[in-house]
């Protein structure tokens, strides 16, 4: 069984029910939620050992967050306990074509002012076989920033994979700071993700062809993306997400993987969405799943597109699927019927 | 900051969770909404002074009728209070194939019993621009017939604005009924709001090519009602919505503007719908929020089916839509990608 | 008003509310439910005398699911009190690409171990027209097999009309078994109603260019199938309902009807699904309404196709549909628009 | 197995969860109940044969109400379907020194506006053991008085026993229009139950040394009442309840029986209340139940009193308990111990 | 109508529903409250005219709060729109031995970072009888202890009467802070308000025999700490709410006025709790409508407790109670009869 | 940190929300629970390593009990996945005269049905200091009373010290069978936890001067039981629980430890009880958390019974208080007060 290490932060999600807005209710789904989280629970319930690092309050809501994970079999030992305060981000769903909302209460979480000493990377890598972390992680700070490098020194010594998922968010830093930080981190990555826009955001690559406000997505514009960044940066592998974006119900999914030589493309799943939040995660998470199970890059490309597919119609920002799951649906099985 | 005034009942709606039918249940949503109400929210929500008139029961779900209203920044004092009841209808949403079901329990309400005495049109028209109604107020009896003329005689004398949405209700009369007294109020009226069915079922004036029941709807036949109504009543403006119901759940939404010249067309949007009811009240409020910011036409009436289309998607009869949402969509992003 | 007689077993149904997933949740729904249980009431919400026969634990959940029955108008004066459990089966509502899952916990239910003494047939069936059971009823073990060769047997003596939905289960017997069960019992039944799949697992009868996992249903191919149940068996009357499974939430639903001679094909509709489980027992409803009703074969199929469509907007396993609305439907009004 | 009719309104009861107050909440619970109808399902859930006689409209409000009833195994074929609305009553639940609140919203329901016609007391009351009602349903109006005479005298010509319960409600008619319309119907009136206030609100007979707002209720002071009243009607018994208010969460209960010879009066106990709306209508059904199952005059007392005692720890309008819960109450065992 | 003008911070209440404690749910109820908030919605609900002061992000968040506050007619346009998040508390009700619990997130909140500019004393005051804040405002920063400073002396410029709540919260200043800023801000208060505990935090004036944690709380005690107030600051009015903890659940509440010169000790009330958090601030708001209203010193001080009293029943922050409901209570009816 | 490894069934707790009875309620909050898996879930949220031991489903439900242990950290790889069902017990809670009521449908279970080869003993104590199961475990079945005395043997051969709950249950096994199988395992066994009626129930050693159900518990009565089973069985220590149960919502809670020489009487408590279920595993877990980490005999008896105490305040069967909050309590704080 193989064991992966993940890094970042985990805020509490709090949520109108249904397509409540904001300012309609008296009471928010609870629940927890972040990228390097999320990849974590999606792993450990494909039965993978693994690790969340990550620091939270000793109060309450930390152990709420704590026990969210450990819930899932995700292990918890090495999220350091400390610091003042668990991020929040509010999330309204949207539907037909009134967009979902985020909003980020996420300055002063214990992560966020977490330091080099409060991590001991020796202790944390001991036994793991991949590290994965986001583009969110060192942009909560320069001090998380400092140690994600750490992280990825330790993990190259010791010969872990390391997979990245750019993850670019706008609110945390700007494109410039994330393009020169990223930059640098992106030395130690073996395996990159990303989704149709972040290796603009990030690293001003642009796919030709493609405008996500009117939800047209060119696929074949992402192989230039793909091989832009293997000569950039020396990766293994890149996979980049393409959702067109049709309406806040409808989204249209697929995927592509590129080894260096040769362009993996998936099978593409029109989805009627119960929840997207979290569907990046869940493809980074079938991602590092095939590709440590040894899987074929066709066959690893559908095994996380699938997954991920599976993930928009699961609520809360979990991916909930079991490995049998994923494959009856990578084998072609869309029709839904009812499993007695 | 322009000041409108609506005048009309704001009833208690009562409706099970979700898809649930009546007989299945055991709790109900009890919030608050009516035409006229409803306008005045949305209007509030868009920045804009609204002021509600009309007569509630001194109890406590009288109260609770005013707190919706206050909640979201309408203006309340000009509500009368008095009279036995709030009026109620029940809402039973459809799917699918199964339409959406309302059963009224409306009679002997406070507002339905109000006098001429119970409003002083001078002071509640003091600072207004904008008077609008429903033609559901006159509906409610004879009593309120003659409220709504005096109302309309006093804006009038003001020079203030007065729009009418026809709202043909056939449990409230009979269309020989509505014919004659909205014949006398439409007088009175600048702006005239339609749907696709008002017209014929108020004035006798019906649009070729159209079979709501199959639903088709033909939006050419819309120019020569727009046009008869013009010549009829003089209005400046006739707003029709063109709503093609596809499904309890999908629904084409659309709509017209005529200045008397020239037929605008808006964009035409393609819904899946959270909750239909108050979708021509959030259309009113777009059309006036549009005609008093100045708007040219077409603007105006991208406005009025942008906001109404949003409101397809947000629980009850409020619209719960900014400025800034409606301009996004109706400049062309109806993608419903998550705002971060 | 015609009676009809069904016999089985109703269960608690355990489903999480929405569509959460079986581990996310602290509470769930709590109906009941069951084939012949569900026809019973599909029928007295039509105004037809219902009579569902079945054995329950005298303790407060056997009451539940008495009472849930007796709040629709179900007489249940004929179901013994006795035994030790309820059964119960767990439901997750599907989403998009991810099918529902069924979980059953029926094993030692009351009805499972009910024996031929518990029911006094020649009362039960006293003044009734039809007698109405599936597959699961003598599937449930060999002495409720017995038990229902004595009802067919008593029914046939009678004069009673007889109906059988073959509804075969592979949790709870091999397709041989059922074979070989089912092969015996169908000499008593007059009509018989099957899904895309049952002749196929139960008689080995397979229908031509059906591949139900792409959601392919050639509905030309059940013709053959129709006429080789009634040449093997007798029966008067073969439906069969004819599900295109698109995705968990779309799925196409059109039925044929062969009374020996012609072959009768319904509407197809294309449905947003609410709650899909009782589907094919709506069907089973609405068929028994329009033959007791003196319908002609068309109007048969097409009340029971619509009566069906409509189930699948309505939770839980009961269809809480009137006549009139399937009339309505039936007659082609599926724009689901507002009744007020 | 003894059958009851009762006959009465019953009204939808909209109330908050838990302790909320009215302008809080966005949602209600939606059940049913009103005194008659309380007593019929109490009966019903004793095993009696209970049939509620009133009317109700026709849509699916009206048959919700019916629903909830036959849920309990209420016969309810003799209520007459028309007119036009359901009464409704909202509820909010006091606690410590806040008191309940009741807002009735009654006015113009099907069974307010009933009339002769609308009941064959005949037909209704083939088979009946006994008859009741209460002060509430004459104080509907002159037309829904006359019925109660009618009934009456249709019972007494068959030889059913009849009972009532003064039940005064202030909102609904004068004290003088109470007292000379109950004067007259109490004519027919075996059993007459009275609270600790209704005797001297209908009729003016005062009991010495009591006075409800401060709790204090001098039971030795109902003797005379009791006695008052057989003098005055001839009723063959009269029990009293006496309810001393500690707070809105504690009450003491206990009731005395008079005979027309001897008093009888039950244990006290002390409650913490669930719910206390139908407390007098769940003793009311206990008395009914035990003095037609021939117990002794003690026995009969400790039984009504204990089980509406045990009404006030359950949720809604209607009694929720059996024979048996009862009977281990009134024979000692309030200990409230876990029954495994 | 007199008009009262509350400064200081509304926070987001996280509450987990019933007794459930924070890490078992999943979902939270999402309200708002503060102490000076809470005294602006009481006096509201009194029907004064209420305006509150603070600083809220523009988010939709922040929106909530406001409406929140307008939902009960408390004025908010003088709340400044700005700056990042809004604090946030956390609220697990304690039941029996268990006491409840309070995690605060609060740091960062607009309102803690607000500065002088924000706020316009001059445009705030007019009109205003009379001005009210707690020592929660001034231990928010350094910057608001300034503001509070600016306002006081607005206030008293303008010959607005001061009513100060000394509110000590150890997790915001240490005792020597409170003492030294509430010292200087304390020159400007007319009316002092503290619990049993307070003036030993915040000034070291200790009341003799009272242990909190026993629940002995020594009434008499209170007279010399009073005294010491008025000394020391020159108070017109010093009130002392007096409460004994028995249990999470039943609490003994009662309180003293002290004008200078006498000592006017309330009713006490025993009380089984519903939500006592906003226990304080009801009677503050209870005791600033009765001393504007003119009460003698006895009725002022009765009307506080009873009002406060009632708060106890009532879920939320806010003090959902209406004038006749504290008279009542006031005048001596506690016994919590339902009112129908 | 000290490592305990309890042995036994978790089960499918469904249970109404609040004081709703079995027929009233259309959804059940879906829990787990069970004696030992309880006293694990306790011991883990005291902070030691707590392993439970049984045997699960595969299946969803299965999986949710387990997750339901992982998230408050039970270590749950000695689980045995297999067999047919999770067991399920109904609760319903009572309320002041009506108790609580609880409906077994635990037969089949996967645990029911284990056998031997399920458990690998010498694995499962690998590290453990205490194991701990209760009477209910080998009353599933012959099969498993065989795994419990296997377990026994080869804890006792590790040194590993023994509790047992002596737990009846009357639906399991006879008194005479209870008996007889616990007099053998007790031979194995170093602490004894019986209630009240336990010893009694299954050895025959009754105490004098008590009945329950009047709630009369006589505490020096318990020292002769105590005594009589250190005598028979040879126990280190013995504890006795001793509820006096005066309603279903208010319990007096204390308990005695017997040290073979002197009895320890722990302070008496009087709750208002939130949920009941579960009070005795709480305390076993107060006890063995107490004896482990040295406590003297006095502190433990405290702990154990402050732990249990708190128990009865917080919902579902797992005990959800830290260490931290147990000590305040047993050291005298139970005023209930706000903790900020």
């Amino acid at each position: 069984m193989s064991k992966v290490v993940t890094f970042g932060e985990i805020m509490l999600r709090l949520a109108p029910e249904g397509y409540y807005r904001f300012v309609q209710v008296d009471g928010m789904g609870a629940t927890f939620g972040g990228g390097e989280a999320n990849v974590a629970v999606s792993l450990a319930n494909f039965g993978f050992d693994a690790s969340f690092v990550s620091k939270l309050p000793k109060h309450e809501i930390g152990q709420a967050a704590v026990n969210s994970l450990r819930r899932y079999g995700v292990e918890t030992r090495h999220i350091t306990r400390g610091g003042n305060r668990v991020g929040i981000y509010f999330l309204e769903k949207g539907a037909s074509q009134r967009p979902s909302k985020v909003i980020y209460d996420r300055a002063g979480s214990s992560i966020a002012e977490a330091v080099s000493k409060d991590f001991n990377w020796d202790e944390i890598f001991n036994g793991a076989d991949w590290f994965h972390f986001t583009g969110i992680t060192p942009a909560l700070g320069d001090n998380m920033a400092a140690v994600c490098l750490e992280a990825l020194k330790s993990a190259k010594a010791k010969g872990i994979k390391v997979s990245c998922d750019l993850n670019y968010r706008n609110k945390l830093w700007s494109k410039e700071k994330a393009g020169q930080v990223m930059g640098e981190l992106c030395q130690y990555v073996d395996v990159c993700i990303a989704n149709e826009e972040d290796a603009n955001d990030v690293f001003g690559i642009k796919a030709q062809g493609t405008d996500v406000t009117t939800g047209h997505v060119n696929h074949e514009g992402y192989k230039d993306v793909a091989k832009q960044l293997v000569e950039r940066f020396g990766f293994e592998k890149v996979a980049i997400t393409l959702r067109s974006s049709i309406s806040a119900n409808d989204n249209k999914w697929a995927a592509m993987l590129f080894d260096g030589k040769e362009y993996f493309f998936s099978k593409s799943y029109l989805m009627h969405i119960v929840d997207r939040v979290g569907g990046g995660d869940s493809f980074g998470a079938g991602l590092i799943y095939s590709l440590l199970s040894g899987y074929s890059n066709q066959d690893t490309i559908e095994f996380a597109v699938a997954a991920s597919c599976l993930k928009h119609s699961v609520e809360g920002d979990y991916n909930q699927v079991s490995v049998d799951e994923v494959l009856k649906l990578a084998g072609g099985d869309a029709s839904g019927r009812v499993q007695r």
